[in-house]
């Protein structure tokens, strides 16, 4: 069945959340959101844009910081309303300079970070 | 630092999303939604405990089912606004029957099936 990115289930705000995984790895790294335009885009340039919630604009991940992603696989999810991107990232997929957003682990009731910035 | 669930950025309904990953194989198995008083549950119980959007109640994950998820870690991500949930997970985690909900991919621009259910 040819895709049709208008058959996904966006959200009120036209939006659907995107988990962008290292396809070599397995290691999650980021959740951000995407509408149909970036969605279109991203399938258009092999590189993945998000779409900013906050600038309410496209954003083509890693432009200014060369962190990029390249979308090796994309996967729907069966209720057609959360994509998984599967990417190489160039560098850390962080703002904080780590390779993953999700660096904060939680033991014992206590918060540990268990990801450093990259050097 | 002691972990506060009340630290967490929910959005307007109240809600976070959970990426729930198999600890052992990095696979990610499905995205699903939590609310403060779920995300309590699992910590209190150690196995996940969703929040239905469509039923508007707690889902204890596998409760009919038996597809229970452990939960071996919780890790937050940067902005506090996802969590991403490391899980021992019993049989296939989505409701087709499949290992992963992420079971269709898009290849060429075709929806290629690539999980089967399980047996």
């Amino acid at each position: 069945m040819t895709f049709d990115p208008a058959s996904l289930n966006y959200d009120a705000h036209g939006l659907i959340p995107a988990i962008a995984q290292d396809h070599a790895t397995g290691e999650v790294l980021m959740l951000a959101w995407m509408n149909a335009e970036s969605l279109a885009e991203t399938l258009r340039t092999g590189q993945v844009t998000y779409w900013s919630r906050s600038r309410k604009e496209l954003w083509a991940k890693g432009a200014t910081s060369g962190h990029v992603q390249r979308l090796v696989e994309l996967r729907l999810d069966c209720d057609r309303d959360c994509l998984l991107l599967r990417v190489d990232q160039t560098g850390p997929a962080c703002h904080t300079n780590r390779r993953s957003c999700f660096y904060t682990a939680v033991r014992e009731g206590e918060e540990i970070e268990v990801l450093k910035p990259m050097a």
